[in-house]
């Protein structure tokens, strides 16, 4: 095994969002500093990194010199340019690295990847033309649902499909961009798995969480999910076998449809996930802890769970709740610095912690 | 009631060591940016703070730029120089105010406002001359402590008297300071009160814990204490009084000698305090998210426990013990990023966490 990196060394991380900041906070636990590369200014993970770099992912000098400034790199988002990718891998280790960013970025190949290790997945067909539409259509019918191809996040970039009438606006919405057309999983409810990978190859899920979304976006996440004990076990290991044929190095989100006929892989995220911040409040190591330990080749935590929690995002509005929420018994309020709380904008989440009986 | 500080804002934190450092952390959760400032250079604290000042206590102008900067101003240490803090509280409030300052920046004044308050304290003498020495050892006896009245920490300025023996070497150990003599207190154990205050007057104390100390400084904080429920009480009003008499703003540390004739106030500290570290994964809300919010004008947390923890010191060569700790179940390993591990400094600390039942 390959020796953790040396305290006090730096993590690059690309992308200074709400992840970027809770990676920055949960490295710093760990004796190590946090070097964020940004395009936006005075992004939320800059108040608590030791240095940011400000500038584009096409800026090469500005991203050699940052991997020349930090020890290894991990990133917050999988939609990174592949001509940056090309630049920093051959200055520093990227962790998790690019297959699992190769196959998450492109909702086809992400199903191919998935569908080839045996995995169940939802219906999908490639649509670029009127005509791969019709021959889609066709293969799939509705309802379902066409999302581009890749860049989808939070319900963007994505348009349902009830009927066939509601075919022309569905494929105007997409712009022209490559897209997919999914068959809709009839499904009870959608749970996730967050796993992570050692660069031993050692692996750790924390227990499946049950998510609840709103218009496309996560509203809440509650422990434990509704889950017979083998489903557990089925969702834990199916999570694992995606880990192991990546090679991965790093925290996964897999969201999972559970159905009559067994689980549904929806979708991966290479990176350390919405629906996985219930661990800050419910485990002694929580999942962007795990991240960092992981990336910097420190032994995984178990995943372990002290407590039960319902995690519940905050959302645009939402904000005017916390004054109110900072008066709550067990619950634990996390804002991410954002200075304006737009629509449909994550402004930051709680933690309602339930004391577990064990 | 006074308006809380908007979020955005920026908290002056006096101090960049651990405790600065995890008060970054916690303003950070509640959308709140930090400014150190410091002396020394690259201090804990600056690893996940927005900005640092590196600059002396006697640096006027870098105190003044400093205060202009923030938007109130904290420390997380005691010894601020007066003439330093006559500068800043002319532009920033100081919370906690001054008089908590002045009061434990001496042992003297210390121990005799609380004995004004009618709490008890272990017998205490003045002691600056030989015949101030002589005076007190009649009055107080052995064995007894000798302490500097000012700057002492973590055992440091302390010297045992056994027998009338000792008495030259404790002297000269002060080397002319001004000191106090200090009967024994026969207790069985220790145990300390985090609590806090808010600047409306609420005041929320957490659950008692356990201390433990090797050599002056604290290894161990367990909770809950052995406290029966009729002392626990007590120890909570004891703190509640402190902090009222002090208008105090903010969070304190308060140890109390658990002994059969009741509990004795050893000392005060108007900061967080090592043995409220448990907090951290022990509660929703920890103390130093409780003194950040008391600081800004929020809402304080109940303090309610939602595990039993205890807390452990990793003091120098302790680090060695890490690699297996990060192998522990429920156990949170907080590490300060200090580049070198010299005998009795304080590196770390982890949280052995133990699912409460309730």
């Amino acid at each position: 095994m390959t020796e953790a990196l040396k305290l006090g060394s730096t993590i690059g991380i690309l992308g200074g969002g709400q992840l970027g900041r809770m990676l920055s906070v949960a490295a710093s636990r760990l004796g190590y500093k946090t070097h964020i590369f940004e395009p936006s200014a005075n992004p939320p993970a800059a108040h608590v990194a030791d240095q940011v770099t400000t500038a584009a992912y096409e800026d090469a000098d500005a991203l050699a010199q940052f991997a020349n400034a930090v020890d290894v790199i991990t990133y917050e988002f999988e939609n990174i340019p592949t001509s940056a990718l090309d630049i920093l891998e051959t200055l520093r280790p990227i962790r998790p690295g690019r297959e699992a960013l190769r196959v998450s970025q492109d909702r086809i190949t992400e199903k191919e990847f998935l569908s080839g290790l045996g995995l169940k997945v939802a219906p999908f067909s490639a649509v670029q033309s009127d005509e791969e539409m019709t021959a889609a259509l066709e293969a799939i019918g509705t309802p379902s649902i066409l999302k581009t191809r890749r860049f989808g996040y939070d319900g963007k970039g994505q348009a349902r499909l009830n009927s066939e009438a509601d075919r022309a606006a569905a494929f105007a919405d997409m712009a022209g961009a490559p897209s997919v057309l999914e068959g809709f999983v009839k499904f009870s409810h959608e749970v996730s798995v967050i796993a992570a990978r050692g660069v031993n190859g050692e692996v750790a899920c924390f227990d499946p969480g049950e998510n609840v979304h709103i218009g496309g976006i996560l509203r809440t996440t509650t422990i434990p999910a509704r889950l017979p004990g083998t489903k557990r076990m089925d969702a834990v290991l199916i999570a694992s076998q995606i880990l192991n044929a990546l090679d991965y190095v790093g925290v996964m989100g897999v969201e999972l449809f559970v159905t009559p006929e067994g689980l549904v892989v929806n979708e991966i995220a290479p990176r350390v996930h919405n629906s996985g911040h219930w661990t800050q409040n419910g485990c002694a190591v929580d999942q962007f802890e795990q991240h960092i330990r992981a990336v910097v080749g420190l032994p995984l935590g178990d995943g372990k769970r002290h407590s039960d929690v319902v995690m519940e995002n905050l959302i645009g509005d939402d904000m005017d709740r916390v004054p109110e929420l900072l008066g709550e018994t067990n619950v634990a309020v996390h804002l991410y610095g954002k200075a304006e709380a737009k629509q449909g904008r994550k402004m930051g989440h709680i933690n309602r912690v339930k004391p577990s009986e064990k």
